[in-house]
């Protein structure tokens, strides 16, 4: 009840802030970020990618975040962890993000963003930490031991959405919590020392989660998903041998037919098309009929990106120079909020 | 037993540092410090700050930490803290700590060493963080809840002493632990990712707890303690005021007589003589003969401490500059062991 009641109140919050967004953009900040443990695919694209694109065009003041020390949250390595964070980059690059308007950065790479985290540690028990459920479920897929970074991630996040003073921060209902506990750190440091920072709205999109190709949840690790980084070639053959079924007719029935329905799911996203329409304008031709079609369909709507993100990566020495600006101008802005969090809290010796 | 073992282990490695230090002091490096929550006295001179100056005179790599996040671990106010922490200099500065040797810092002023929070707390697990004996008997003293802070703040204490690659560090018994959770985050990074850091040792030192005047633990709240910005009218009215008993011949017996034993042991450490000769040389004098005899002593010793601690504390732009200098150094170390870090982790972009 508690929590349907907040959920309506986020709800609430996030309407308010999409109507002031598309009044005046360019008055809001917008923090967003993945952690770069691989390449980015089409779940997270139609998830929040193209939602930052689409805010960026809006005239919001956009940061991307590549969220390097969230990858040692539950894990013993940071293998690959650069060539994580490039591919990550030209996926960015590939959808639409435009270095010139939005600042692409790693938090490892700001320290004044991450000296945040002792005075925003003094402003939560111990207990609130220990209540959040996505740190618990983190902990449990993970199968290790709670880490001390695992448990403070979540105030680990606050410094990154506050440190650029982010007003609003694209979420699932699922990290609702995390944004709750950012909005009573910035409520606690600015009641406690005086006010510096803005209180943070999670964006709620109503955009239907995309499945993968099989219908489960869109993983890596399950070879369901289609990334962004793919080719043609290659996401032509993960289409034709994606699960579907025995049935002829093609319908749209994500429950009974998980493989044939997000074959059409996919294939709606991408053209705005009814899946029920898609479906039908199929028919009997079969299985092999909507695989072609879905082919063709991702196809023309990738073969832009992909273009994109060939050109950027034929040139490296450009994409590490964008995200060299882009972490400078990150620790510019954690310099300037770090000056004033102690100019508040009277440490200016 | 298991305590009793490790506790003969930490003294068999702080024998072992002690005669290194003789050896070739110049060949270690120590960092130790305290909380800027007002003035240091007696109890801390004669703990730890005297031992700083002896190292230093030993041609350690000597550290002194301004510790001031930790005033928050279990406060919701930094009220007087600049204050404090300068009041804090000048009393090191009193006592010998020579800033053209000694780097004299803030923790709050070094980024760098901050951001060691964040790939450190990964290496610990939350149990660890909860079993650590002073965070308990800490967050039941302050009558708080359990803030973030307080529960990780061991971890930070680690990121205190292995930005500058602390070898040793001056600590009581009851500190043992934090020493224990430091080596173990050092060996795990230096095991995960490549050797970076050394392995502390915590330095331990037979000298006998300076209790206060009423022989209770000497703190500033109890008013039983001589502070080093005392003046010696100011010292000698606290003695002259300190509760004694009836009892006419001075005896040295610290459980029936607290409040002669006190003022016996203040003596006695300041001078090098034995309690029991002291008492014998006062004998039927009594309480006003043993005040008039500490208080002179007191006196002797703290003379050129006074003397100095006024010279500086005329030359507020120095002792700032001493700081903003003690800052920068800690900074270029600090930049120099996060660029390993970074290095070791894979995370140079």
């Amino acid at each position: 009840m508690a929590n349907e009641e907040s959920f309506a109140e986020a709800q609430r919050r996030s309407d308010a802030m999409w109507k002031s967004l598309g009044e005046d953009g360019g008055a809001h900040t917008l923090l967003s970020g993945d952690r770069p443990t691989g390449r980015l695919h089409l779940g997270h694209y139609f998830g929040t990618v193209r939602e930052r694109v689409r805010l960026q065009e809006m005239g919001v003041n956009t940061n991307i975040l590549i969220a390097d020390y969230q990858v040692i949250t539950d894990r013993d390595t940071t293998a690959h962890i650069t060539e994580y964070a490039y591919d990550m980059i030209l996926d960015y690059l590939a959808v639409g993000i435009d270095p010139e308007r939005a600042t692409i950065f790693c938090h490892s790479a700001v320290p004044a963003l991450n000296q945040l985290m002792l005075p925003f540690l003094s402003l939560v028990s111990e207990s609130e930490l220990l209540r959040n459920p996505t740190v618990k479920a983190e902990q449990e897929a993970s199968g290790h031991a709670l880490t001390g970074l695992l448990l403070t991630y979540p105030v680990h996040q606050a410094c990154d959405i506050l440190f650029c003073k982010a007003d609003c921060v694209p979420v699932g209902k699922d990290q609702l919590p995390h944004i709750e506990l950012t909005r009573n750190i910035a409520r606690r440091f600015n009641e406690r020392y005086g006010k510096v920072f803005p209180m943070p709205v999670g964006l709620l999109s109503d955009t239907p989660l995309l499945p993968g190709l099989d219908g489960r949840k869109m993983s890596k690790s399950y070879g369901n998903s289609i990334a962004i980084s793919m080719t043609a070639e290659e996401t032509a053959k993960l289409i034709r041998k994606s699960k579907t079924d025995s049935e002829r007719t093609i319908t749209f029935d994500p429950e009974n037919r998980p493989g044939v329905s997000a074959l059409i799911t996919t294939a709606s996203v991408m053209t705005g098309r009814d899946p029920e329409e898609i479906a039908d304008s199929i028919g009997d031709a079969g299985a092999g009929a909507l695989k072609r079609y879905v082919t063709e369909v991702v196809d023309d709507y990738m073969a832009p990106i992909r273009e994109r993100r060939a050109a950027f990566a034929a040139q490296p020495a450009l994409v590490r120079e964008i995200l060299h600006e882009g972490n400078r101008r990150a620790n510019e802005v954690a310099d300037e909020t770090l000056a004033q969090v102690r100019e508040a809290m009277g440490m200016v010796y």
